[in-house]
């Protein structure tokens, strides 16, 4: 990519978490916060029926409704649906006015600490996520490059689109701490672009640690799908900490303790994330690489 | 009271509070877990439809719905108010069988830790709280004798009503080490009504901490009602610290504090609860108290 012309920020895409959707309405009413000269931004509020009824979605899940197809698909007329297609063609490549580069600030109730998501590890992309743990050393990098992300989510319709995993947060709650560290992140981002347009970016250090998703792990289950264990108390909040085999990983409602029966070193994320219960997903194995930029 | 003959465990009166709702899922299966020689214990998952669509509720709050008012008033019928009238009829006392005690597990995104609420400062609630603090030194005793809750909540319709508050833990997630510590005091609660039973409580010290409510505190809003301010970083989790006059309370999303401007110390409660954004609490202010029972 030559320069980058138009980024949009979004928040929102999962109305119960409020974090994005108070920043959006904080940049919506001062446009200069997130005005940068290189280059137009855009503001957008992804899913207000679903902000307004503090829900993460009114019929289904926004942030899995941008696949190609469904996109495509005429018959489709959930709201989340028709959202995905009004969304699509106001940011997407068959838009007048397509955006370069998609910022979507999500929550979650796992301990993701500041997680950028990528869904491919391009040049631009690591390039960007080096800038950023340069700049913010604590800052995770978690690519989902083999886990399917790329094609059903809202960021999916922009050449680069990046996710903001922040928490721990509860659904429907605001943590200052967490909403000014986000901020701070997407001001980073934002300089980075401007940087990139006039050549200007100096990466210090060109490796690059991140976590690759390997697969995701349901809870134990039961022949009626109900669950039968949680997560076990010393995995809880342990995101990107080392998982051996052996360790504990489930605790059965009785006390019993179920180990990770994995023959290999791995490292959770989305541990716990109280949305994710219904996906079947308790956690997402990741495998920690380091790659030179 | 001569003995205590029935007792209810209830759990799911917030059907996206998981750690009740998982507990009567486990008494349920084995209810020799809640037996006692000298009582009988039922166990009530109280708003089914809320937990299965892992909402707080569906039309309106149930532990808000138990007024004599509403009870008697049959043009309500939404789905809390009719699931009120037949809690009411089954446990309540117009039934055949009254209970004298329920014990309803709840839990909160604040840090509540390991909350009882009593409604009422009689001798008997005193002796059961004191008790529990006994045995288990990190409960805190919240008294909302001035807050009116003794008249609308679910737990109002027996003779006592006891209310656990376990956080912080998001909505709609289980923390293992939350559902064990719930389920240790609602054994040591049995425990004690069975010694209460029998005339063997004793109780090594007769001086009981209680934090008492004051008043409920709303976030600065603007004209629509909007909130303007976030629990303030050196607030949040602070629930039952001294908070002080000219302590911070809020902060804008311009990152402004705004201090506490009262006059005297008080102790904060329920910081930063989701399902308290649309009751326009941000926090209740309670009072510390050292009662003799």
């Amino acid at each position: 990519m030559s320069t980058v012309k138009r980024v949009a920020i979004v928040g929102g895409t999962h109305g119960n978490e409020r974090t994005g959707v108070q920043l959006i309405k904080k940049f919506e009413l001062c446009p200069d916060y997130v005005r940068r000269s290189s280059f137009s931004t855009q503001v957008l509020l992804a899913n207000p029926q679903a902000v307004a009824a503090g829900l993460r979605y009114i019929d289904r899940d926004l942030n899995r409704s941008f696949e190609r197809d469904r996109l495509q698909n005429q018959t489709l007329t959930s709201y989340e649906d028709r959202r995905a297609k009004e969304i699509s063609q106001v940011l997407g490549s068959d838009s007048s006015a397509p955006v370069d580069v998609i910022l979507d600030m999500h929550s979650t109730t796992s301990n993701s600490g500041l997680t950028l998501i990528i869904d491919e590890e391009n040049v631009f992309t690591l390039q960007l996520a080096t800038y950023l743990q340069q700049i913010h050393s604590s800052v995770k990098i978690y690519s989902t490059s083999c886990s399917g992300r790329k094609q059903d989510a809202l960021r999916s319709i922009a050449r680069f689109g990046f996710c903001l995993e922040i928490g721990p947060v509860a659904q429907n709650v605001l943590n200052a701490d967490l909403f000014q560290k986000t901020e701070t992140l997407i001001h980073i981002i934002l300089d980075y672009l401007e940087q990139y347009n006039r050549n200007e970016v100096t990466l210090l250090d060109r490796s690059l640690t991140l976590y690759r998703y390997l697969e995701a792990i349901d809870y134990p289950r039961n022949e009626y799908g109900e669950i039968q264990a949680m997560i076990h108390p010393q995995l809880q909040f342990n995101d990107y900490e080392a998982l051996h085999p052996g360790d504990a990983m489930f605790l059965t409602f009785e006390g019993e303790t179920i180990s990770y029966s994995g023959t290999s070193v791995v490292y959770p994320v989305f541990i716990n994330e109280a949305a994710y219960y219904e996906k079947g997903i308790a956690m997402c194995l990741t495998k920690k690489a380091q790659v030179i930029v």
